[in-house]
Formats: structure tokens, C-alpha cells, sequence
């Protein structure tokens, strides 16, 4: 067998941190939201990118598929070994390697959490943006292009990425990028590496652009009469240039589930959530600018978090809502949906969604980053009953074929991994062919996270 | 031939749009600086994207190099036919096909520059920021991933070019991106493309993120003690986080060529021109901290812009510059560099690069959009002495190495073309192979604009 040759070579290098004990391989066959079987053969934990490198020729020389690991939070199962292989645990590669604080940019190890980032950038002033509400690795988060919440203010992992280290499927080490905030000097590598989910390379460090902590930051909750109010008031807010840090919708179904999951008092209606980032006077003219707004749109029940643990526990809600609406129907699967269209048809991207799921017989709360277009739904589904899993999937397929017929995108932040290949031929017709092509020239043996995002 | 057998074709299709007329192959075989001799066998005047598919499929069948051409702007070469072949020229591809104002997007052809873009936005209150000075096409300020003096504020190309239409070197047509405001279904063709010169397919459409124009404008020239003082005081100002529109450095060389060319008073010193947007009391507060900043570096002579046409009459100096420092060596030929380099390295990088032109025979004065550690020196050679054009290619490499030894780019935002073609080695390494398995992976032939940035 090629994983027992492959073996050979491993276990003397990694002793101790490489395993094909069956709790271990069970642990990374899983993953949040999708029954896929996605086992690994074995699970190898390198401590350095020369570790990752020896991985690397390893595998190749043997015809082993090779999976990276970060926190196990994708949800279109982008972690999962569909072909078996090596699963590469980047758990223990997770240090800070160097902050810039002039440059505002630091150099990290891929399996570093995105909360463990932002305690130990605390000291220096500086944060890191992106926060898909997970608490994932930012090596993870590079592969999805991850975004989240706070991604109409400070971008994506496409614009928060200055550079990576990368493991090829041959064991050649390239970095792209450098420490400049611009460069046109050849191919974006840095932009394909980032998003391409592990099938061109296994990510070794990766350099990040950090922002300054806000000197003033405020957030507020507030409830609006209907769905069509809540997201007209996000449109109207975006168009009117207000520099919003977070503005996120949640439906009346996941209010209701937050609510009662995190012991907050809030009415059975649409809300939206917003953060404000700036100076003290800029945020108070901000959210001045945004309350008369919402206002027009018949909010109510302002509450204001301007206390630290206030919005602490405002967002805490809020990250918390995938649990929160999946414990709202025990002993429930979630299928967690994701698209993105641009702003000018959020409202009739959202109603649509909202009355095609009524139409149907499961529950599926509607919630999103809507101030960048991107909402979401979470499909909760009986996992024993095939029919709901049917039903699920063709909401989830129509939302998809929604997304792209008002001109916006299959996934907005989520990934393809192996749960949206089937819908990427509709998305990019022949470009989805170069994809491939740039595939094929890059890891020609097909080892790099095969059965992915790609034409199978 | 091969080119006559392209020509058979060509001239039925294309008849009074396609030439091989001495002087309309002489136009397209020069550019603004270099010397270096890429005249085509024929030009070719597309109108439309089919027209630009039937051209690709006659020179992939004739084996003919097929190279794109805007404007003429570039200044490493880039739309020169240094294998000879067929030059498509884009000038009768300029239209703007749609514009979104709710969803700030735009859809363009190619072949429209920047100011026309502009001045067809004028009415809908939204404009496209992106400003390398020249008035260059959409379509090569996309694929030189070009930048200029207001990246500091709305970034690069690479930031707001959302979508593209691309003819691939078979005739393939594909689009990359959506209409919303992010994605992460599958690699990002689009910042494959964007800076990749031509080197991948010809471009027949741009989707480009637009900015609401801003309420209130003002803007300042000042004059510095010394260099350093200038440099320091804009690592000062991106540090303490105001949110500067352009931030510009002129050398006391190229304040003194400006100001003779523009007939403006401005004494002898290092010089800053600042712009900023906002809302009337933002722009206020934001000149406020600037001009404190500035006053403790010993800015002195703030003369202040405020009125539209004084600012057109600033930024139409700052423009003029390239010409400007022409004229101040009657009979001079320019090299122009282009480094980036990490702010906190810009200080240095300055200083060492305004030392070694020092130590040398020929003129450099220095600029840049300095607020993103982008800047140049203006070399001027006496074109018949190869020995002048021998110390201007060794300073110019100097300042490459010097950028990368600070880990910076060895350009900016001019791209290599074939100007630097013999630096992208040392700045990529492995990396640059990378590049080139992409390049055989799309164009097998090399076909599309063959000779630039990737390895000989």
C-alpha cells in the first residue's frame, strides 16, 4: 500500500507526531455541518515548514493525497481526506513569528486561532480584522478566504494577506509577496494561493496586514417591523457611505434562538447589529447618522453597547447563533448555506430566500455579514429522514442559482471544498476549466486536498 | 510567413482596421522610455470581444504573438512586440457598458482611459480613483496592476478591478468574478490576471469598483527643512492613522523642474503635496493633525488648495512631473525607477537612494506616492552616451536590490515588462518558476505577449 510505504518513511521522522490510531483519524474524518466521509490514513503534526517539506516529497514520491488541518470549523468540509492520505494537523505550528508594529504587519504559523492572534497582538495596539465568528486558524482562513463580520469595513483574507510561505506538491518552498503594502512585480501568487483551499500547496506562514485598535468603538441592537425594513436599512446605510466596522441581520427565527441561547431580552422580530469604529466624535456621528436611518425604516428598541463587555456579550450572541439555531430543533444536522450578491438586489435575494424556505417543511433562519451582500441560512434537518436532507439541498442549490442570476456569487465566504463543486460550472462556465489547468501545472499527481473545488 | 498567412486572414475581417502602414507600426513600437526596439508586423483595431476571440484564433493558428496595446503609457515596455507580431490596439474598445450607481460598479471596455472614465462618471456623483498620473487605458492600468498617488487611500488595481472578461490564448472566452462584493467559489482569476502584462490572454471588458465622490476636498503643498525631514513626517502621518487621500513627495530637484515647468513659486526644498476627503469637519480635523505633524517636522509655506481649480492646478503639476524633469536636461532620455519598499523602510531607502544618485554623474531626481513606500528616481541620460545610460541601469538596479534588502518589490506599480525581467529572480525565487508553469499551462505557445516578466 502506498500510505504503509509512506508510513516507513514518516514514522521514523515524526515520532511520537504521526498516528493512524483510530480516535485520531476519526477526529479528522469529521466535520460541523456534512456526513461526507472524509477519513485519513494517517495524521502527521510537523513543527517546522522543512517538517512540512519532508511531508511533502514523502507523499509525493508515494502517490499520497496530502489534506492541511487547521481548527476542523470549515463547513463545505474542506478538511476532510475524501481520497484518504496524509492528514497534515497544523496545530502545532502556531507561533507569532515576528510583529511589525511600524509597517503594521506580523508573520504567523498557519494553525495560530484568530482569537490567540488578537491576545497576544493586545500589547501593541494593533488587531487583526477578520473574523468569520469561528474560531479558526488564520491558516485555515487563507485557504477559504475567510471574511465574517467585519468584512465591510476591513476586507477579506484576500485583502488582509500580504504573503505566504507555501509548500508545493513537489516539495519546492515558494513565498510570495514581500513586506511592501503594494508590489506589481509578476503574478499575484499571493491572491491565487489565498482561497484555493489547500489544492496548489500546503500554507507554512503567513504575513498579515493589522489595523489599529479604535479609539472609540460603539454597537447597538435594534429591531425593525419586517425583514424587508431590516435589509433596506442595510442598503441605505452602505450607499450612504457610513463607514460601518459591522452591520449583521438576523432574521426573526435566529433572534429568537440567540435570544434564548444567550438569555438576552430581545422582541420576535428582524434585527440588525452594528459596530462603529473611529474617533470618539467620528463614532458618535456615525451611529447619529445611522440611528436617524434606521429610523426611517421603523427601528426600535435601540440598545447601545459601549461598555467593553457589553459588546462583548452582543457578539458573543452573535458568533455563538450556528449553536444557538441548531439547538432550537434537538437532535437537528445543520446544512449552513452562503451566498453574496451585490448590494442593489440584497432585498430580493433575502425575501426570496425567506419564502422559499416557508414554502417548504424545515426550519431555515436567515442571518448575514449583509452589509458586503453575503447572508446565509442554516437548514436544520433531521438526520434521519432523507427527504429533509433532499429538501435541504435543493433550497440550498436554488439559493445558489438566486445568488448567481442577480449577478453575485455561489459562496461568499464559505468555500466550494467538496460540498459546492457541483455548482461551480454554473459560476464560472470556462473559467472553472482554467482553474483546472492551473491545477494540473502546479500538482500535476493531483495529491494536494484532491476531490476539492475542482472539475472531478 | 507566418504573419503573411495571419494577414490573409486578418484582412478580409478587419478590412481598413488592420495595418502593417510603416508609421502606424512605428507608433506602436515606441514608448516613453525605452529604447528597446518592439515593433510589430501589423496592428489590428478590434470593436468588439468576438472580433478579439477571431484575432487570438488567427495567431494561435499562424503562430503570431499577440500583443495588447491602451494607451502607450507603459514605461517598461510592456505593448512593445519585442518578437514581433500583431499589436491589438484597444482604442476603438472604449466604452463604459454599464454603470451600477447603487452597487458603485462599473463595467468598461478596455480601451477607455482614465480621465474620459471620469468625466462620463462625472453626473452619476461617483467616481474611479485609481491614478498613475498618465492617462492610461482601463485595460493597461489593470494589467500592470498600476496604481499612482491615491493608492494610499483607495488602493490599487488589484483592489478595484472586481471582474474581468478575458480572451485566452486559444480564443477562449472567460469571465472572472461576480457583481457582489466578494467571493470565495475557487481561484481568484481575477487577481491572476490583473498586473499579469498581457502575459496570460487579452482583456476585452473591466468591472471596476467605484467611489462616492467626496463631500469636501482640500488640499496643501508644503516644503520641508530637509529630505528626511520630508520622508520622516509621512511615516509619521500613515502611522498616526489619518485617513490621507494622496500623500506625495517631491525632491528638492524635481520641486525645482516642476515649478519652472507649472510657473509656480515654490522655494528650493523637499516638498509634500497632501490631499484629503471626507466630510467638511472630517477634512478639517484630518488637515488640523496633518499640519501639526508637519509643523514638527519643520514644514514651512503651506499653501493651501481648497478652491477645485488650485487643486487641478497642484495635481496637474504633480502630473506634469515626468515631463517637467524631461525638460530640465534639454535632449535627455528618461529611465525611470520604481521601488517599494515597507514604511518604516522608506526613510532609509530615500536617504541611500538620494546618496548614490549623489555620488553620480547623471541627474536623478526623486518622487513617489511615498504614503505606500512607492517611489522613483527620473534618471536623466544623454541618449548618445552609453556610458550615462550604463551608470543610470546600474543605479536603477542598486535601488531594486536596496528595496529588496528591505524587504520590499523591485516595482511598485510599473510592473517588469521587459525592463526588469532581470530582477524578478532575485525578488522571486522559486516563485517566478511558479509563474512560468502557469504561463505554459494557459499559453503553451507563448503567444501572448512573449518576452515579458517571465524567465526568458
Amino acid at each position: 500500500m502506498q500510505i504503509d510505504n509512506a508510513m516507513a518513511e514518516l514514522g521514523p521522522i515524526f515520532a511520537g507526531r504521526v498516528s493512524r490510531a483510530p480516535a485520531i483519524l476519526a477526529q479528522h474524518g469529521q466535520s460541523e455541518t456534512l456526513a461526507a466521509s472524509g477519513r485519513p490514513d494517517a495524521v502527521v503534526y510537523p513543527q517546522t515548514t522543512e517538517e512540512v517539506v519532508r511531508i511533502a516529497q514523502i507523499c509525493a514520491r508515494n502517490g499520497v493525497p496530502m489534506v492541511g488541518w487547521g481548527a476542523g470549523t470549515s463547513l463545505e468540509g474542506h478538511a476532510l481526506a475524501v481520497r484518504g492520505g496524509v492528514t497534515v494537523d497544523f496545530t502545532q505550528m502556531d507561533a507569532v513569528l515576528a510583529v511589525y508594529p511600524e509597517d503594521m504587519l506580523c508573520v504567523v504559523q498557519p494553525g495560530i486561532t484568530r482569537e490567540r492572534l488578537n491576545e497576544e497582538l493586545r500589547a501593541t495596539g494593533l488587531f487583526f480584522p477578520v473574523d468569520p465568528g469561528a474560531n479558526a486558524t488564520l491558516g485555515g482562513m487563507a485557504m477559504t478566504r475567510a471574511s465574517g463580520t467585519t468584512a465591510v469595513r476591513y476586507g477579506t483574507m484576500r485583502d488582509n494577506v500580504l504573503g505566504l510561505e507555501v509548500v508545493l506538491a513537489d516539495g519546492r518552498v515558494i513565498r510570495t509577496g514581500t513586506s511592501a503594502p503594494k508590489t506589481s512585480a509578476g503574478y499575484d501568487l499571493t491572491a491565487l494561493m489565498v482561497g484555493s483551499e489547500g489544492t496548489l500547496g500546503l500554507v507554512t506562514e503567513v504575513t498579515l496586514r493589522l489595523q489599529g485598535q479604535p479609539e472609540a468603538v460603539s454597537a447597538a441592537v435594534c429591531a425593525f417591523p419586517t425583514l424587508s425594513d431590516a435589509v433596506d436599512c442595510v442598503i441605505a446605510t452602505i450607499q450612504s457611505g457610513i463607514p460601518m466596522a459591522r452591520i449583521e441581520f438576523l432574521d426573526t427565527a435566529s433572534v429568537a434562538a440567540c435570544a434564548a441561547w444567550a438569555g438576552m431580552d430581545l422582541p420576535a422580530a428582524p434585527h440588525l447589529l452594528v459596530e462603529f469604529h473611529g474617533s470618539p466624535s467620528g463614532v458618535q456621528e456615525q451611529a447619529e447618522r445611522y440611528g436617524e436611518l434606521a429610523g426611517e425604516f421603523g427601528s426600535s428598541g435601540f440598545q447601545w453597547a459601549r461598555a467593553a463587555e457589553d459588546r462583548a456579550r452582543l457578539w458573543r450572541m452573535r458568533h455563538q447563533a450556528f449553536q444557538a439555531i441548531l439547538a432550537s430543533r434537538p437532535g437537528a444536522t445543520a446544512m449552513v448555506t452562503d451566498v453574496c450578491v451585490p448590494i442593489s438586489r440584497l432585498a430580493e435575494a433575502v425575501a426570496e430566500t425567506h419564502e422559499d424556505i416557508a414554502r417548504g417543511s424545515i426550519p431555515g433562519p436567515i442571518l448575514g455579514h449583509v452589509g458586503d451582500g453575503n447572508f446565509h441560512s442554516v437548514l436544520l434537518i433531521d438526520p434521519a429522514n432523507p427527504a429533509e436532507q433532499a429538501e435541504a439541498k435543493a433550497l440550498a442549490n436554488r439559493m445558489a442559482e438566486r445568488a448567481l442570476r442577480l449577478g453575485g456569487t455561489i459562496t461568499g465566504e464559505h468555500g466550494v471544498g467538496s460540498g459546492k463543486i457541483g455548482l461551480m460550472e454554473a459560476e464560472h462556465g470556462l473559467a472553472w476549466d482554467v482553474m483546472r489547468q492551473i491545477k494540473q501545472a502546479l500538482d500535476p499527481a493531483n495529491l494536494m486536498n484532491p476531490g476539492k473545488m475542482l472539475r472531478p
